[in-house]
């Protein structure tokens, strides 16, 4: 007879990650580990744990039950750790080095052991000190056609992909985007958050009737069509990075959604660098607006010619796919744009500019230029379009 | 101690179903009742028990682990009869009274116990033959808007909806769905089935790109757009009508898809229909046609006021759905003229004509039918220019 004694989630303490992490075999038996929780403590625990004579290094993520934003707590599954390490493993499948490495998951203490990437920056961290990625947009590019295509009916077995649509369903936190990207920011919500000096244009975005007919199409689009398994939140604070490495992190949000969600997500996070920055240092964002597209569309057609899809020579099927991702990436990319200005979530791009003009510009720039995406999306063709929009938007 | 002995899986004889019927308290405990099988024996065995000296009767279906189509065998998951019991319960919820009743469910046996229907006729059968149905539209037009408004994001909260989207994942039946609709009919596929003297009219399908890629699109609305629960195979062989009774039967195909699958699935088989009648007994099947959208768009749109929906409210945000639908609804029906013409499941209604003349020429007025609804879906704007299409076909 066993005995069995049921698991049961508890928070980790740094003392019990240390503990965890030499059950774990990853280090030499003798070793002696240094811990430091290095998470932002709203969402999870991040433990970074290194061997004190070594190189030797991991990080222990776990959920926390509760998410923690404007002083609120609430309840919030945790479940979404063992979505975001499943995702990670699955992306790693196409993408490899693109993503940390997972060594170990824990459903009950909704933990992942990974790969230490402390060596790296998050990208939006080192956007805002212009430093220089010269691979971030190859990579990215390349990460998403490669994730996004193997797992699309394009890549996939109808049979594997459903039971992936099943495995990476994730209504809760799907549910947080519903919310915050595509529908508070259009309405007079108390999640919004904004400053005084943009309630003209706030209010000017919840009056728009054209403009909340086109959010509502994207919102369904969003909540209907499972077309690949996305990041769900490609932000640049989701990707590590240094002039050499790229490394795309926290799929919490994966699920099955428009590929275009995820192109759209990251491009936006770049254009607001192309608000807030002049001359040469612009250009190179441009630039990487401009080749993120160009590796994604590449490498997505280059993948295409090897799919079992019965119709994939059928004469403009590609380019019809292609078409849609481009149009449904412009607009979310104006959906982001929008509820990173003015709604629950902001980013440090905008929000650490200290001249409150020059804020309030740069933001009210955002606006116009999501407003512009969302509407214009199945007129704009090409990324010059795009840049042709955001010069008629700089003042 | 409890010494547990798992069920299996094993087929019902007459004898087995008796056993079982008596075991679920439907009928007094001394009846003596009578048991016929009247399935097909194709995919599932039909059980109908009566009582002998009493009104009482009830049907046992229990699906077969293969289907059996022209002669082959192949093996077929049996959660298929849990899928079809678990929609017929969802969708009472909705649309009482429009599906049988079920009265206990075993997983394990793949058994459905359900209300008997045999006083009906399959309105297939029925509409072959003249026979009136008054009310065949308007049930069908309700059932369509009750059942897709609300398992979809307009009549569900998102948890609930997601978490329908899992339990009615069935990949091995939309397979199925998508050779046989989606593919094989346009491309030379061993499982077609057509006269040679389609010959001509078959290959210039074959070889039409324009049409393959609006069929490409189509299939892929089928696999991506989880929209709402529908029935999955709603031709006029899954309802049993009567004049004043109709139910709809046999959702083993259900899945979250595209709303315009199931409108434009019973739309094909009434079209069908104005193909092979002539004068008054045709103008009744173009009023079925006219009803079923009708009494479908003003149902729903009337459902539409009670959504929770954040963005109900905003202008032209039904009529989009509503529009899409439409389109949907004529390429879908555009797929199953065609593949009830040349593919693997034909239709009686067609087949049955013994005049060579004649059934030919009709076949080739389903194919062209079915090729301008896919090819003008975005043009046509109402079943009177769906009518004007018909018109223009007949000779």
């Amino acid at each position: 007879m066993t005995i069995a004694i049921e698991k049961q989630y508890e928070s980790l303490t740094e003392e019990g990650a240390v503990l965890y992490a030499k059950e774990l075999n990853f280090f030499p038996p003798d070793a002696e580990l240094e811990c430091r929780e290095i998470g932002d403590g709203n969402l999870n625990y991040v433990f970074y744990i290194k061997e004190l004579s070594g190189d030797k290094s991991l990080i222990i993520k776990q959920a926390l039950p509760y998410a923690k934003v404007v002083g609120e707590s609430w309840p919030l599954t945790l479940k979404r750790a063992a979505i975001e390490a499943n995702a990670l493993k699955k992306h790693a499948e196409f993408a490899a080095g693109l993503v940390p490495t997972v060594y170990a998951i824990d459903e009950v203490l909704a933990i992942t052991v990974m790969e230490d990437l402390s060596h790296l920056k998050i990208a939006r961290e080192g956007l805002i000190e212009l430093e220089s990625y010269p691979n971030l947009s190859k990579h990215i590019g390349k990460y998403l056609a490669q994730t996004l295509f193997h797992t699309s009916d394009f890549g996939l077995h109808p049979f594997e992909k459903k039971k992936l649509v099943s495995e990476f369903s994730n209504p809760e936190l799907c549910k947080i985007t519903e919310d915050l990207i595509f529908t508070d920011p259009f309405f007079d919500k108390e999640t919004n958050d904004f400053e005084p000096l943009l309630r003209e244009a706030v209010k000017a975005i919840w009056n728009n009737g054209t403009l909340k007919l086109e959010v509502a199409k994207l919102k369904n689009s969003f909540m209907t069509e499972a077309e690949a398994l996305l990041h769900g939140d490609l932000h640049t604070g989701s990707i590590f990075a240094s002039e050499t490495e790229t490394k795309v992190i926290d799929p919490e949000f994966a699920f099955y959604g428009p590929i275009g969600f995820d192109v759209g997500l990251f491009l936006a996070n770049l254009i607001v660098q192309t608000v807030t920055r002049e001359n040469d240092k612009r250009v190179v964002i441009l630039n990487h607006i401009q080749q993120t597209w160009e590796i994604f569309s590449s490498e997505f057609s280059e993948l295409w010619k090897t799919s079992s899809h019965p119709f994939k020579d059928t004469e403009g099927y590609k380019e019809y796919i292609l078409d849609k991702i481009f149009s449904d990436t412009l607009g979310f990319a104006g959906c982001e744009l929008i509820r990173r200005t003015i709604g629950l979530a902001h980013v440090k791009d905008l929000d650490s500019i200290e001249d409150d003009n020059q804020r309030i510009n740069f933001k009210k720039q955002t606006l116009q230029i999501g407003e512009a995406l969302i509407l214009k999306r199945y007129e704009i063709c090409s990324i010059d379009e795009v840049f042709g929009l955001l010069e008629r938007f700089r003042k």
